[in-house]
């Protein structure tokens, strides 16, 4: 027996797609205060290295931890679990990317270019964002240029990801709200982090390109 | 009347397929010469400025002149013409194109993820790349950082390229010979001197940070 599903394009096959079963609300509230908790975790924690880090430091501390638990988890789960949405059990990411899947039902039916992104999320951007923590806590010579490598990735995948949705119809939600909500609203961070992130890096290595030119003259 | 094209898979649909004029000599050699001279006469050119510029440098200069315009005139021919492989009176871009096809039948088939890889290195790597060409001649401050994005850039586009295929069914070419020629080999370049470059740019941006770090202790 097969349900149908709640997505767009409505032609879209799901063989086994199992209904969502928590609501918008039980999906989104949970996710939202764990985001919370662990940004004022990173925060206070990093506020007891004794006053050596500066604000700005510690606030893409918080970022690059966020960024890369949700490349590594959240994304893993999506990536890593190819038919979550026919789950007899789901778990709570099956339920969240089923849920996502209504402002961009290309997650639910694996597409090519967003199953990349979201996998070099997983296996590259993730990690490098955990050791530009360690590498902005410790002030390490290439935080900068981790920061920076991170950043640029994140924001060329969403390029592809969005050109990709262009290319391919551009009809992936079910409505207005969920376009603006998931398919804009939600990843709308990972556009404007990344753009400051690779504005501020970019001047922090022309000064050190500065320095060491006036040192060598 | 519509002409059976020679690409696979052999389902794909291509109407008003206008087959090859040009023979794979007609259209590699030409390439490949016009290559081979512009790179001699940036060489040459970047030995002009009297000898303030290393080897190392005038090689990057070669490389980068070459990859910006193969992104900007190359794939650009392709990112503009979505209908090339029906053109009546095709010109030698479309030829080229309708025989990478054979390696690549993606290209033809205009596949989202493909056209996307190749629009953001037409817009933004090409041009990106002859800024790098201005900044390694003139030394700027900045040099060493458009290499790495440009680079990094280019192996992003890469992974995207290669994963797409892979994830899409891994079946674009018309035999072993086209898939080791043209989907491997023609693409290889953009595989190992993005390497090259990522890897010397970020130890050149490490040891600044490094000079600027001594300065400051």
């Amino acid at each position: 027996m097969e349900h149908p599903h709640p997505y767009s394009p409505a032609d879209l096959r799901l063989p086994g797609f199992v209904p969502l079963q928590l609501s918008q609300m039980e999906i989104l509230l949970p996710y939202l205060i764990i985001s919370i908790v662990i940004i004022v975790a990173v925060w206070l924690i990093s506020g007891m290295y004794g006053g050596r880090l500066s604000k700005t430091d510690r606030w893409l501390m918080c970022w690059f931890v966020y960024t890369g638990l949700t490349h590594i988890i959240t994304e893993g789960a999506f990536v890593f679990s190819p038919r979550f949405f026919s789950n007899q059990n789901p778990s709570f990411f099956d339920e969240l990317w089923k849920e996502f899947g209504k402002g961009d039902s290309r997650c639910v039916a694996r597409d090519p270019a967003a199953v990349t992104v979201s996998g070099i999320n997983v296996l590259l951007a993730g990690p490098a964002s955990l050791l530009a923590v360690y590498a902005i806590a410790s002030q390490k010579a290439y935080s900068h240029t981790i920061q920076f490598t991170v950043s640029l990735c994140e924001l060329y995948g969403m390029l592809v990801y969005y050109a990709t949705a262009y290319l391919d119809g551009f009809n992936f939600w079910v409505s207005p709200f969920y376009f603006w909500a998931y398919f804009v609203g939600a990843n709308s961070s990972w556009v404007v982090m990344p753009t400051l992130v690779t504005l501020r890096s970019f001047k922090k290595i022309y000064a050190a390109f500065q320095v060491e030119k006036m040192k060598t003259t």
